[in-house]
């Protein structure tokens, strides 16, 4: 993508004349070395060639508290949604969030909208919650978020107006990048009105298809469940004569938790993801591979992330949204007809058992370690609003925090890459022929 | 169950003329108040009323060690097999018999027939393994089974003739009724030919439907899983707007998963199984209650056990199998389509999630406590058979592991009463009505 | 133990004169055929010899609903308080104490009393908690108790003229045997005045030594962590040369999670138990012993209950108490050292890892079958309370809950017989000479 | 550290003549993108100022597979050895290493030395296990290693002549900064030699210390399992009166251990490290401090690292080793006697409960992330290994896997510094003060 030097300025809502160290609490737990400036800089790509330079004209905005704030911090009204489907580490960042902004900042208040974006259209009759010490303490144990989430749009100045109407100064937006692209067009209502409201998106998504976010919060968690889903179709299927374990993961548009479970698990003999061309029928098909490895090994599983193989489904199988655009058909449910069709007509045996974990990946606490990076997203973002940045989100590149803004994170969605090193992983891992077509 | 006294007496091999003491590994382990003589019964019912007497002339023998023995321990060849859906803890029954075999009563051989009874079967092609202490050791870190397990059926003449190929003496049946009702049968073969080998079943079923055994190992653990499914529906019916969780689980007769998956939870409203009748339609039934709940509560959780409802499901919905019998449709599938349907009729908002976690449930290896048992149930097991006890299985009964004669084992199903405490239980955690139509 | 069949007649209030059925939620969720009369008994025993009669002189009293009421419902204002160590199923217990009385029995209040019986003095300035549906509604995803618990006591008089001032009819008392003994002399004070409320024990101990209860709460969840803490030490012991792996685990009278523990693993190779002698020394003795296993197999793992061996402790090692009693010394510290300076002694390799997961086992919230068995014991606690027994506990006994007089409860702790099935189990499992000394 | 351009440079065996894409199985899993070439570089650091160029003058080696190969593949033995403490994921690498040599380069023998070092040292008398499918296929689903391990050193010569006299052309050290020292000395010794044995080594720490490693394998798994504690802690805690939970974790010199799972738990208030100093005593000490905030909120829960605060024992308790130096103390057991201590002397109560599930942390099997990780490093060891390149260890920089020389991997120890992020992170999660002293 040939974005410009330029296109990687964050916005700001103005000069920030505030010193961080003036507040006592900010200093606590910061020192002058941890402070960074707004010229700190992560570069957009980190492998060179030994003796041509690292091109660094392209990089991102090093994340961190800064010195200097534009808000006064104790006068500061801040708003939390959440957005889309729910996924591990919601409630962490909900709770970091008031951590940072309650304790460290010492803000106002935290408003915490409900049911998404449809929590600010008054028609809702959605009151937000005011959050406190009591009620976000122990949220983090629980899945899902406390505020409830939904996938509706909203139009920007409604939203606005109800901003202002609680005289909201900062908004984090949770969500995807239909969201992050909501909260952009709330960004352009709010500066057309010449607000000054910083609007601030944490990176969300169970697919891990946001892009310079290296995964996604809730992402880890997902996978284990993956991983025990393969697991107990790899059970089955060696149990069962001529045993096959198939299973669907989520992933519309990309393969990620397909491909780390299949990495996690080391049991897979197929993974079947939506980047990834493959014919079921011909003699380089599925079907034929797969009757081969049940004739030699007798036993196989197969995972699909739900986006994959959609040009093999007969239209009939595919759903109409309200808006008549095709949705996603069921490639689960259409393998399983399909492999058991195969075997029936060469009069070959099969036991072929179906396993469709998909909600049950996303409604987990997080683990250890989806909880650290969304409670640290959560921390950085506040830094970044306290500044007066906006129309930007948080971001994780090389190990680092950075700024991203929101233009640049949304324009695709994160792929895997065919010829990366994630896939070569998986190509070993399965054993499975890196062409079946 | 008008069962006679004598339906209870356990079918004897012949007289039992060695001495269990004389064997050091037996008096290793034994001692002489451990040994259990031929006259120890528990009876069929526990709960008397003061004044009366409580009649015990229905009454089961005692399972235990035996002072004297049919065979001659070191000389006995055993088999075993798995038959029917895989369960947590197969591997554990398997694991210690071998060891109650081969380390306490020292058996020549212990061999595992493969994949169910279609093992017996030289048109199979399947050869049984000999198995020994590295084989068994680690085994239950795993699911499944070692040995594979199939449902089909076998004729009962081949079953005996491919144990008398082998020389068998004992061979350990782990399944489930249908499975049971097989070993009757082979039973009835052996003693057709007036052979001497003894038939034991060990009682498999996750459904927890075999009457006389308390619970069945993997159930616990089935039941924990099941228990997560509920959680993650909770957490994605509270975390959307109008949000419906709904679950289907195993239990194609009977519902003791979803009864006891209810109460581990704690958070379902609708607890629907195949014991009980309901209606959808109608002032009382379950949509209309549904309904209500929503525009009060604003999230359900339900769960609805496989063979609940049967008779809700239009002829289209339901399969046929081979034998053009019906087959259980999908109540699951059809619910979600009834309920969003109504919604939709009604102009209500709903967000429903179907979670269908089925085989999961299965797989996993056993939690502590169906290990203890499942391993509990082998070692009774071999004491039973090496004492010379024959087309019985080992069952369990206030805290008791008894003889279950095989007739009285596999008469009916266990199946759940309305009017019981464990039914009690569920209305009260669900605050359901206690009828729906 | 020679109770005479008298002492199992429960204590009541007085005549029953409410009638259940005039109660619309009490008559929801029960039924004519669900209630229990008076006189419905389970025997003490249940084996009996074929031909003899089955004793059924000593017999306990059935639980469940009663018909007839003591207490009006509504006007009853009841008190729970959670006393001793915590274990998981605590909060299980005190929800559906809350919710049984509550929602079915709509008692006018609950509360909650603070950290054991030292919250009823008024010097220890606590104040009771009153509670509701949305304090008790998500604690069963923790472990500990919501109300706080201690090891003290508090003078009887003192604690029934708490009882008074806030006009409690029903108090549930939730701990082990020194609890229930509480509870009791808390009842004779409450006779002693005439006064006319309820004292119900619900039993809870770690140990799972409290008589006829076939296992206590908590026990499940708490023996399925000291399987993992064994596992982990058998991971060491084989990855290590010459490793032996030792586990302390809670037990101070009864060795129940250790046998439990040990069956639960199959990794075991001496489990040691208060209830056993055993020498460390000595041709027979534990140090001999192992040391022949390290030079056969190369590796061990010992589990040892904290109260085992407390024979050979040297005085230096034990401590003494406030009273200048000896407590418990530490086994599995000695047992360390005694086996480290053995074979340096000997001048033999050998690697020990010491674990001593003790308090982990009990602050985890319940599994599924513990938080089933607990919530169970709270309900038929009410039912109990409200029928106007008193001085009696919760038991459960051949699978069938009881009413247990206090007296009888804690007249003696339960313990492993060394000639039971279990210990049988145990020796089998772990193949140890049945005695080391 | 003061690294000059030219040590980043790797150890080459000789110029790489053979064409990776003549072998299929290679080709298979391959593309021309994918292969990397030697000139591929990852700068040492990645922030840079805006306006100034980022220094690349120091960076590593990408890792990868190359195009041209050192060795023959087919002609290759290669040998793994497992050193130091056990690790979750240990089997991981064992299991990787060997799929990926054997499957993807076809390599003629992979042998397993056994016990670490001396393995090789023919006077222990073991000798090495030749790996092939079987035998690792399943080992991921155990803890520890299969090889066994051990702490001890041999000399580089008897290792040298075991690797000649199996004709080993590949050596894989697993192991920590100990470990990696003693193959830079075998490396020493083989270039010594003019031998062309490629030295590579996997690095392994369950305390994250080791340089250019962005997170170990294991390490993530031992956090999980921290947390678990330390949540335990939290809720012996608030379940006592005055309650607080103190956790001793690995950590000998560093406290990523204790710093991430503090992370992850939310539940600390004062965490411990090696890194920072404090004292108990004074104004400013920690026993002041949580005096205070147990009068203020009744319970704390402390996580110490296991060397923190060694400067605080005094001499008599630190134990020496076998050459008369100084051993870590026991600063949880000593942090535990003072507090009960200072509160005592106070008058005050306390209700103190010490953890300390040390071994349990490392004795897992690998969380799915871990797993992916630990086999990644595995296969680009192979690909290093298999260009020839020697005396290295696969490291994780940015993102990217990477070749460091061992000399800079071992030149010191990864700690945590007082003003990164990190521990920023946990003075604001916990809450305590920036100085304790």
């Amino acid at each position: 993508m040939p974005w410009k030097p330029s296109d990687f300025q964050i916005t700001s809502l103005g000069e920030a004349r505030y010193n961080a160290a003036d507040f006592e609490s900010i200093r606590n737990v910061t020192s002058d070395t941890l402070f960074v400036n707004d010229r700190e800089r992560v570069p957009h790509q980190v492998v060179f060639q030994e003796g041509d330079p690292l091109d660094t004209s392209r990089a991102f905005e090093k994340a961190g508290p800064r010195e200097k704030l534009f808000f006064n911090p104790g006068e500061v009204n801040a708003a939390i949604v959440t957005c889309g489907g729910i996924c591990p580490g919601l409630n962490d960042v909900i709770r970091a969030l008031f951590m940072e902004l309650h304790y460290i900042y010492q803000a106002r208040s935290v408003l915490g909208f409900r049911y998404g974006l449809r929590g600010f259209d008054p028609a809702s009759g959605l009151d937000p919650i005011e959050l406190n010490h009591e009620r976000v303490s122990d949220i983090q144990a629980y899945g899902g978020t406390m505020l409830g989430t939904s996938r509706g749009h909203v139009a920007a100045d409604v939203v606005v107006d109800r901003l202002q109407a609680h005289n909201i100064q900062i908004l984090f937006v949770i969500g995807g990048d239909g969201t992050q692209r909501a909260a952009h067009t709330i960004w352009e209502e709010v500066a057309r009105r010449g607000a000054k409201i910083a609007i601030i998106g944490v990176p969300k998504t169970i697919d891990n298809d946001i892009n310079y976010v290296y995964k996604t919060f809730g992402f880890d968690t997902a996978v284990s469940f993956a991983r025990d889903a393969l697991e107990a179709a790899h059970i089955e299927a060696k149990g069962n004569p001529k045993g096959i374990g198939l299973v669907k993961v989520m992933g519309r548009d990309s393969g990620f938790i397909a491909a780390y479970a299949t990495l996690a698990s080391i049991t897979v003999n197929y993974t079947l993801i939506p980047e990834m061309d493959f014919h079921l029928d011909g003699n380089h098909g599925l079907l034929n591979h797969l009757e081969k490895r049940m004739a030699d090994k007798n036993h196989a599983v197969i995972v699909v992330a739900e986006g994959a193989g959609q040009h093999l489904l007969p239209e009939s199988e595919r759903e109409r949204d309200a808006s008549g655009n095709i949705k996603h058909g069921d490639i689960g449910v259409y393998l399983k007809q399909r492999i058991n069709q195969h075997f029936k007509q060469k009069g070959l045996e099969v036991n072929l058992k179906y396993f469709d974990p998909s909600y049950m990946l996303r409604s987990l606490p997080a683990n250890a370690q989806d909880r650290i990076f969304a409670a640290n997203l959560a921390r950085f973002a506040v830094h970044a609003a306290m500044a007066g940045k906006t129309d930007m989100m948080i971001g994780r590149r090389f190990n680092q925090f950075i700024h991203v803004p929101i233009p640049i994170a949304v324009a695709n969605r994160k792929k895997i890459t065919l010829d990366s090193e994630l896939w070569m992983a998986v190509l070993q891992a399965t054993g499975q022929p890196a062409k079946m077509f």
